[in-house]
């Protein structure tokens, strides 16, 4: 049947782009989501996976992302949710996170079938990563206050599309469980 | 430079799907913005493109998916639009009128690098196809007055997105002109 | 499990492009092993695909398609493997038939897991397809006696790169039932 | 007009798979091209882009799969072709070195139109990748002095293909200028 993975979305982040104002203030507010579903993935043994922009900084691997990160201003955004010895990484040029990465071989060989969605932006790179995990015929659910917006309107608007049509549960990330997700 | 071309969308429709109706107030007004584009692109000798999905008849071609559309209960909302004899056509499974379609390579072959996006449904297809060529390096144009929706706020909100993060111009289907296009 | 699929590629031709000549005489050869695999697949019920170039003819339908190629001079090559009312049609651009076309999601919804491939050319088309249905996690069946070639030994390495490297069955054409691909 | 850029695949090898043994003669004999290639692109200022399966190993970063090569048997087939401090890395899953990777997103970047490939394994990835990189509508070089095989037989007929069916020239690494593709 498959099992389910947690897929943390461009969260190592030194929050220097435009629009980051906004952005930080949501991350703030959704950080306690993720590190709960960090916990209970890990718990689960659950598959965990980065993906994350480069900041087209091509040489660089995640190691030196996440220290560029937490050497920033915004330190303390990231590392309540630093990867720990067992998370996996993926690299995004940009947009979703299965656009031209090797996410989908990835999620294909560790058998996860069911993909959890946190991280950022969720008008956009969540829901366009949610449109292409339904697109690949994968069950999506998005964590709905473990997702960071800049643009509330359409931040709201995002997940009733999510929902509406790319047939994502919306959950709060005390409601998932990998467990059960793994034996459905 | 490349040149313009007009990508007509779902628009060979019986209807007779859920939201249907929803969709067919929306598609009424909408027409005479879709028939004014058509218009101009021919005028113009700009490439038109009707990109539109089966209802998974994988036997059937263009000549019929239109023939079926023209007899159902809602051949005034097609006939207005219907092909003419220098139309391309591609069929799509489902989702952006480029994944899994030649569409991207038919656009090279005509060299084409500015889409007019016209036709439904504005807040699913429509943003998916703006957002996939985005994403190929196309510029997009977004005929806000020749988009059909079914929810009025979710239709608002995608045309926000498409301006915002996909580097979509938004414009009255008056306003588009596909010699203006040609030249840029 | 999933169930097996003829996919015919191809087939359609005028046979009026370069190096026309040396390919006829091979499908000449090869004809015997498509129709056999035809009566076979559809006395199985199993699906049939064609999936055809359209030389650029983008107005240009399957029956259209095929009406020009019983026209042209090598009507004899055309006829005796002619899609019946059942037989389903993808149009590719150029390359592999999998390459921006929908036959991965046409073959999902039909359930298809394992396909057969014949038609033309083996060293270019085939071998890409079969490329391309190996990473797409298909299982591959090459008839090796309903396949065309322009290049003897180009086709005879294309046949051992399949094998070899793609994972893919090499089997007469008399030998494929599509009975037992469905039941395996 | 673009620029060239140089494409080293699956460099990074430990040589504990099957087929090792033949790959790595191959590989010695390819050794002088590759580096020959890497000077002339390093001293034309071109870009040099490390595409490399990671092994599966979806934690370590380059620089751990380097030190993994660089620790294991074959260290002397890794060291003269060790990355510099400005080469640009790429992880792909298998297959080719654009299916599923942001390869094509960063030549974009880097306004890269012509790919010289070189490296392992002619009769496969190189194959594969020459064959997607003509699909993308770059121009292709491959430095037949500089790719390794297993199979003799296979490779010379990939060569072939690659020459005759997807527009590659294929040249001696001596005689691939970086300035001239440059200025092309």
């Amino acid at each position: 049947m498959g099992r389910a993975g947690l897929i943390v979305i461009d969260m190592l982040n030194t929050y220097e782009h435009d629009d980051a104002e906004a952005l930080v203030a949501s991350v703030r507010t959704a950080l306690p989501g993720v590190t709960a579903l960090l916990e209970r993935a890990r718990a689960a043994g659950a598959p965990v996976v980065y993906v994350n922009d480069n900041f087209g900084r091509w040489r660089s691997h995640h190691g030196e992302i996440l220290q560029t990160a937490l050497s920033g201003p915004r330190a303390d955004l990231v590392e309540p949710i630093a990867p720990d010895e067992e998370s996996l990484f993926v690299v995004k040029a940009r947009h979703s996170v299965f656009y031209e990465t090797p996410l989908a071989y990835l999620l294909k060989q560790l058998d996860v079938r069911r993909v959890v969605l946190c991280g950022q932006v969720t008008e956009q790179c969540v829901l366009y990563s949610a449109l292409d995990a339904h697109i690949r015929h994968l069950d999506v659910v998005v964590a709905t206050d473990a997702v960071a917006h800049i643009d509330t309107e359409l931040a709201d608007a995002a997940l009733r599309m999510m929902e509406r049509n790319m047939a994502a549960e919306l959950r709060l990330s005390g409601d998932i469980s990998f467990q059960e997700a793994r034996s459905a």
